[in-house]
């Protein structure tokens, strides 16, 4: 507490233009421990975002695409209720409006329950706002063309779904003939069909429905929304230096000691193996994100990518998380953190599953943690800006990468989706 | 053919001791096109090592550990009979004594036919012999204190095998009261139970036969051989920067017009699902070693991580290589490039599965390629001495990483091994 005028000073000083090679370019090394403001306290209320006289592309939607999650017990159900009817996220065929239904009126009370036991809710949409928030003051700092960045949220399954989004961009002077330029940013750092894409192909949908159907040589006069896509961002400096800061923050809490023998547990929501051997590009990048964090930590534990919350009969990508941590304590390792790295957020899958479920049923909850989900890290919200700012500087509608389809993909609303997506780089 | 000579004189500068900084602080635009000598010409015969003088801790024997293969048609029963009697790789539980000798004789005629149109054996013994003999002339040179490197080959399946190289060390007056340093370096970049940690589990069988029953209380006076690990290097620079010169050197060979839009399949040996989801660490470093090299080449172009060799009836790791190549025709792209990411030569597997099975039978031989093998790419030879230098400079008998068992591990003998070599750090 005693530091909190130095730090908010540092905040400051961080976050002026003069930053603005730092955040363009960034190296590892430059997001390392104290180099950025590393306060984790809530700003004051944010002041609404305001013209910047010195923008000359601005302004720009900067809306954030995430799952969701039922904010009151109250919405479970509904939450639920569009989770199982989502073809890209669990896919039943033709049966899916016949089972969707069932499956969700099944799992509602348990659920209920379980988001009563975390505080009556998913804490995801007020870290969703924050972050989005916070972002766009950064980027209006450092991005002075593209200001004032406004910021959006879309949920998947959850308030704010993406058609309220949708139409609140409409209503805030994007579109309807005005065109403005929007970037859906995805916040799940490794890209998954069965999340990224999901949140694309209502995006897509919604596109459609409220301004039109797009046509393959869209110019930017054309009066509707001009969309880019920041789609993956698994292994981006910011990123791993938040994860890997709070790691060493969780290492502090053990005796020195046992500190150098604690396990790493990284973990990641699995995928039914029938998405994996589809050609989902999300294992790997997950991967990818575990070996950046591993090696800004200099290799000096021991660590395994494990994977949590499978439901259901069918094969599912493995090593479990839960049996993980029961194999490890009757190999005698009762020392390891869980470390959340798929989510940036909390959510029922850390504060219950793991909190709850894996550590607290473990009989070694003093030794077995979890670290901090990234939520406010001023490090991690940096990284938001600085991956937007790159995204923005590239004029790239999307990714190469996004462009391909899965080998194994049969779905025509995802081969639509990504061509008009890419369509986009002829109006942006 | 015409500068043969002048990149000879380049090789040599480039392995002078005034490149110890280089090679010994490794960042990835060291390891860049043009700053390394590229000559893909054999060398000359290899002079026999020589004793150096300023050396302080040598001589030390670097042993390539590797799989192995069948140098001629002969010896593929036997190559086939060793390969499903290791539970390491083939776990077949009780029935492995019965149930591996009929795998192996029921396959040997199809697979010698396979190593016959090859050319009639692998030419992984040259390659192997070939790339630990120019390594420990670039050792020589950048770490003289441990000089002279001796290279010895072993192979887990094929000739040499471990036992042979192990008599050889012993003739060769390490050990047997002398002492000694050896360094296991495996030749796979990424780590599984089924291959370094066989080949490991095998060394130390034979390091318990030959030199006798291990104590925990291991010191460098007890005359045995000092061995330490270097168990795994999936995104060291020089070995990523190898990989993508040869990515760039095989899109060269498309017209300007579709470069840009040829797909990369990254293909690595699958593992069954019983493997990855025990916790074995393979699928997310050969993951890792594909982020790296899509990040050295600017994410260019769309790709994916693909699985090859799946045999049996049991489920394996995808999406499938031949597969994949498969779905990616029907959708219309006939511009594809197979990249091997986790093997380091030729072999059955590049020349027979990939190059006539997968392009042979694709219908588009001509825009479907293959990169090289890395083989004896300098680049890559220089990256193996600067990551045994790395080794041989940190004290360090193995990665923090190796003493991990995976979860699901039920394997005394793997417990076994790892506590034998983690317990080497007392030793060297």
């Amino acid at each position: 507490m005693a530091c909190r005028t130095p730090i908010g000073q540092l905040c400051k000083r961080a976050s002026q233009p003069s930053t603005l090679n730092f955040t363009s370019k960034p190296t590892a090394a430059l997001w390392r421990r104290g180099s950025i403001c590393q306060s984790r306290s809530f700003a004051t209320p944010v002041p609404p975002v305001t013209q910047n006289a010195t923008s000359s592309k601005g302004p720009t939607a900067m809306v954030f695409m995430n799952m969701g999650g039922p904010s009151t017990t109250d919405e479970v159900g509904d939450f639920l209720s569009r989770l199982f009817s989502d073809a890209d996220l669990i896919p039943l065929g033709r049966l899916q409006g016949y089972l969707g239904p069932l499956l969700s009126k099944r799992r509602t009370p348990k659920i209920t329950q379980q988001y009563a036991a975390i505080g009556g809710g998913s804490p995801i949409r007020k870290w969703s706002e924050y972050q989005a928030t916070e972002m766009c003051k950064i980027l209006d700092e450092i991005s002075p063309e593209t200001a004032p960045h406004k910021p959006y949220v879309a949920f998947r399954y959850a308030n704010p779904l993406t058609e309220e989004m949708y139409n609140k961009l409409l209503e805030d002077g994007f579109g309807r003939g005005k065109g403005g330029r929007a970037v859906a940013f995805t916040q799940y750092p490794q890209y998954s069909c069965s999340t990224t894409g999901s949140s694309l192909n209502d995006l897509w949908k919604w596109r459609q429905r409220l301004e039109g159907k797009s046509v393959d040589t869209k110019s930017d006069n054309d009066g509707t929304i001009n969309w880019s896509v920041i789609d993956r961002w698994p292994v981006h400096p910011g990123l791993v230096e938040a994860i890997a800061q709070n790691i060493e923050a969780k290492l502090l809490e053990y005796p020195e000691d046992v500190r150098n023998e604690v396990v790493l547990l990284f973990s990641a929501h699995s995928l039914p193996m029938s998405v994996v051997n589809r050609g989902d590009p999300y294992p790997a990048e997950v991967a990818a994100t575990v070996q950046a964090v591993m090696q800004r930590l200099g290799h000096s534990h021991a660590y395994r990518l494990v994977w949590q919350s499978q439901v259901g009969p069918s094969a599912w990508l493995g090593a479990q998380t839960s049996d993980t941590v029961t194999n490890y304590i009757k190999k005698g390792q009762h020392n390891m953190i869980l470390i959340p790295v798929a989510f940036t957020s909390d959510h029922i899958e850390t504060l219950y599953e793991l909190d709850e479920e894996v550590i607290g049923e473990s009989g070694h909850k003093d030794t077995i943690k979890r670290t901090e989900s990234l939520n406010g890290h001023p490090v991690f919200i940096r990284a938001l800006a600085d991956i937007a700012k790159a995204h923005l500087d590239s004029g790239m509608a999307c990714s190469k990468q996004m462009g391909l389809r899965c080998p194994g993909c049969k779905s025509e609303r995802c081969a639509e989706s990504k061509k008009f997506f890419a369509g986009q780089q002829l109006a942006i």
